[in-house]
């Protein structure tokens, strides 16, 4: 199952012109994230893709819809990737997305504020970053149109390739395989904010590298070993 | 030289719309024909691309501007491609037109009326037509959707793509990072064929993360301490 998830929509209209887009494409699942009213222009814009708006859920804060609803792999979108963060995050494409996602668990593809896009908060929660390549003189897209250009890539990649049978390591698997690994960081008489800071990037590559179960499971025993073998 | 062409557009704040998305994909040539009053929401909505809208040019048929700029190349879009036409027409993909374009002459880029799109003599001027592929439940794209689909995958094939020059980490510095692991994985006390395997598993997935040289170097600063805290 495939989430479209639009955090803090500020502008009636962008909710509308996204549940279109995501009917062009497939897509029937919306969710907002402590949203504007929604108001006649949002319905408007929707033309024939009402029913999505209609069947719309809403959550606080993006956390709680990621763990509530069970996602296993969370897609954010920025703009700017790199720009500004404190650990540059290396964003992929559309077309690596599309090329290497597996539809079977539950996926979200989060969508910013209008103005202000994903916080780094959000993004960390996220498994893997992508952003739309553009002319440097302007490279910020509206967000509704960005979001057509990745729903098109994943709807182009399922129609003309079928998905390969990747079996992703579920978030389960994921998350055991990073607590081993914290483990170990635990033991390695890190600094405080560097083992903080290892952590993370051992996560954000996990989150890139779309990892299968067997491979989750290889690199959990890798970890184990290390941290029996430490103590 | 690539014209946008937009064909007696009804609603201000599309024209704004295809401003800002051309910008993004780094096109600048707007040619209205015989459009609706530009209104402050045509500005609004192009941000800062508001220069296309000033430089915008005017005719007041297809078939005039065709023939008084010399277009060499002329690309016409439609949502429902040998749909209701008397003279039904195969469109290329999106895709096909960015493979096959050769940016060396002059081209248009022809995108019709909200409602109707363009005319069946409209399309008969176009030397080629395209259609997006979409889901058959809702097949008509918003049209500044439409265009930023096509500006997008053109942008993409001419850039062949690098994302962001986000400083990839060289061969050397992956082959460093592997060695490290290789080294550790030596004194697990694993059987030959494992240690092979897990080998194999940690080197597929940096090379599926494109890690960032930073991060390479984070990685790296992992295992040295593990190696160091085996022995």
């Amino acid at each position: 199952m495939i989430y479209v998830v639009f955090v803090e929509p500020e502008t009636p209209g962008n909710i509308g012109f996204l549940a279109r887009t995501m009917k062009n494409f497939g897509l029937s699942q919306l969710i907002l994230i402590n949203p504007c009213e929604l108001e006649h222009e949002t319905y408007y814009q929707s033309m024939h893709a009402r029913e999505i708006i209609y069947n719309h859920q809403e959550y606080h804060t993006l956390g709680e819809f990621l763990e509530r609803r069970d996602i296993d792999f969370a897609v954010g979108s920025t703009g700017t990737a790199g720009g500004s963060y404190n650990l540059p995050r290396i964003a992929i494409t559309p077309e690596n997305l599309a090329q290497s996602l597996n539809v079977q668990g539950n996926i979200a593809l989060i969508f910013g504020r209008e103005g202000d896009g994903l916080t780094n908060q959000e993004l960390e929660l996220c498994d893997v970053v992508v952003s739309i390549p553009t002319h440097e003189s302007y490279p910020i897209l509206n967000i509704t149109h960005a979001a057509t250009i990745i729903f098109y890539e994943l709807f182009k990649t399922e129609k003309n390739y079928p998905v390969e049978d990747l079996d992703e390591a579920s978030l389960d698997e994921k998350q055991g395989l990073i607590e081993y690994v914290d483990d170990v960081l635990d033991n390695l008489d890190y600094p405080h904010h560097k083992k903080r800071n290892a952590s993370i990037v051992f996560k954000r590559m996990i989150g890139r590298a779309f990892i299968s179960g067997r491979e989750a499971h290889t690199l959990k025993g890798i970890f184990r070993r290390i941290r029996d073998r430490i103590n």
